[in-house]
């Protein structure tokens, strides 16, 4: 696979397709507009699967895991230990997004980017291992330019498997302790935002830890000078494993046609690259909910994303991407299943709009 | 039934159920507090099912219609035979209310609070009709006092009913051409807010009619002077049938220890009136949704109650009412069905918390 093919295929949604949602959504049983987002998002997934009636099949929800070498510096509040603690977690069913996962009938995979350990995952995790975690980017580039274009095609790879087995809704989240200070480095770059208005407490830094880590990111910032408009190079410098491959993995979707959902401040990161690499994948993306991490909201912002849900949550995992995917759906029935004002015999709006 | 009697039979919500919720979340594999309101959903659903492990098993949304009088002042963008016309569309299955029940697993019911036509009814829909429609509250008292308890009360009895049928989530929704108009006479009236700063567009006014309903809505609270100690003296003079019917399945509900979703503006003014009869309510109601609708955010300030979506909706019917339940839901899963650090083998946070 070459990623700038995979950029190319990258289609822009079809207008044809959004218009004739959007004049069905006039015609329902219902007053104008008072679906709100709903009506907006069924229209986004008519352009995407182009088809005016779109129906969600099946869905998944990729979970990515690795470890970041900047936890050599107390960046996190957990020890990096809990990284593969926690995919042996989630190929038993016990975590957070294997609940969410079960209650929205979608199924969770988990994938293994670049977990720091040789443990041997149980069947049921996907190994697209690239290396054993990130090196230390407050010492020098966190991968090789060869490691992260390896691991951001990994990611189109399984994301076009997927589609390949029916997927057609997909949802990426993060497993791995240090990565809200490469997803906050990243996102200082793209934004060009001052790294002390980004920095949130992760997993639950006291305020020293929070200056550390602040301190921290500012450095590596200063060390590697990363230039925006180079998105692999920034990626390979400041980023991190389960990163470049949810990248790889929306890439992958948008040039299949299936929207990605984006779970919070990590997967959000990602989408910074592959918006990068690739700006029509932002028609592909949907935000499910607004972290409580303070860099989260600055990525929407650039992104021109509107997040679905608001509920305090900070976990990752894809929690985010599987509550906000059963309001995606719902979104699709609306527009298929609801009556119109004519087939129901409804009378319209006294002015006649 | 006795309204007195049942507004004494609602019990504070169990804090030692509350207290063990609290307790095992924070010992769930996730950093503390990381599932944000969904952990809070989860410990109200502790207090109110008596249980540290609450489980949903069946969930009902009673859709209560209604017309008012005071339509014939001009207040809508929709004429009344709509109220009619919608309550056969649920009947069918065609209206927003039902795909979002369906979709989320939850039975709707519809009722006839108080419908203004003689059509006769499918089976499907419940008749508690009081009259037909509330007279011009412009003109003179909505609802005499007899209907007016008539109502509640038998909103009451369908909430008890359900119960009896192992309901344990209900959802309050409304249909009722002009009831925005009768829902923001109440928000001003305990809210004590100014009227143009409570009053929406419903179905979808232009300006002038906006401007209009404004003026009808402070005439009508000129002419009564309703006494927000009087709840239901205020339900009375510048309520409605099903916004009646609705308190009575707020007060039904927490007699038995079920929690009540409430939908958008309409269904949260009715909070207002149940909150007044018996101040315990208010545990037992959800805010599902922050509607369009100016008053509601009032409401919502008013009783203390954080809204869990915001997706710009103002439909009504118990559809926000609908998609929170898929949430509730999940916090209810999340605090019974994820595993803890030391049955996971996760380490837990580096300073021992």
């Amino acid at each position: 696979m070459d990623l700038g093919d995979l950029a190319k295929s990258i289609r822009p949604l079809d207008a044809e397709a959004q218009a004739k949602a959007r004049a069905r959504q006039d015609n329902l049983t219902k007053p104008r507009g008072s679906l709100g987002r709903l009506e907006d998002l069924s229209v986004q997934l008519a352009g995407i699967y182009r088809t005016a009636s779109p129906k969600i099949k099946k869905k998944v929800i990729f979970t990515m895991a690795g470890d970041h070498g900047i936890c050599a510096e107390g960046v996190s509040a957990y020890p990096s230990e809990v990284t593969a603690q926690m995919v042996l977690n989630f190929s038993k069913g016990g975590a957070a997004i294997n609940v969410l996962g079960r209650h929205v009938g979608a199924e969770v995979i988990t994938v293994d980017m670049g977990v720091a350990s040789d443990l041997a995952w149980p069947t049921s995790v996907v190994s697209c291992k690239v290396r054993k975690g990130t090196r230390n980017m407050a010492k020098g580039p966190a991968m090789t330019p060869v490691e992260t274009l390896d691991a951001v095609l990994k990611g189109a790879e399984i994301a076009q498997g997927a589609i390949a087995r029916k997927a057609d809704l997909i949802g990426i989240g993060d497993m791995g302790i240090g990565n809200t200070t490469a997803a906050t480095a990243l996102t200082a770059v793209f934004t060009r935002k001052p790294v002390a208005e980004l920095t949130g407490r992760g997993t639950g830094l006291d305020d020293a830890g929070l200056q550390n880590k602040i301190r921290i990111i500012e450095e590596v910032i200063r060390l590697h000078r990363p230039n925006p408009a180079k998105p692999l190079d920034v990626l390979q410098r400041v980023g991190g494993l389960e990163i470049a491959g949810m990248a790889g993995v929306i890439l992958g979707a948008a040039s299949k046609g299936v929207p990605v959902v984006l779970d919070g401040f990590i997967a959000s990161s990602s989408a910074l690259i592959a918006a990068g690499l690739a700006p029509e994948s932002k028609s592909y993306m949907i935000a499910s909910h607004r972290s409580v991490e303070r860099g989260h909201q600055a990525i929407l912002e650039h992104l021109g994303l509107e997040p679905i849900l608001d509920l305090r949550m900070r976990l990752g995992e894809g929690t985010g991407a599987a509550l906000s995917m059963s309001i995606i759906e719902a979104s699709c029935k609306l527009l298929s299943e609801m009556a119109t004002f004519d087939g129901a015999g409804v009378s319209k709006k006294l002015d006649g709009e």
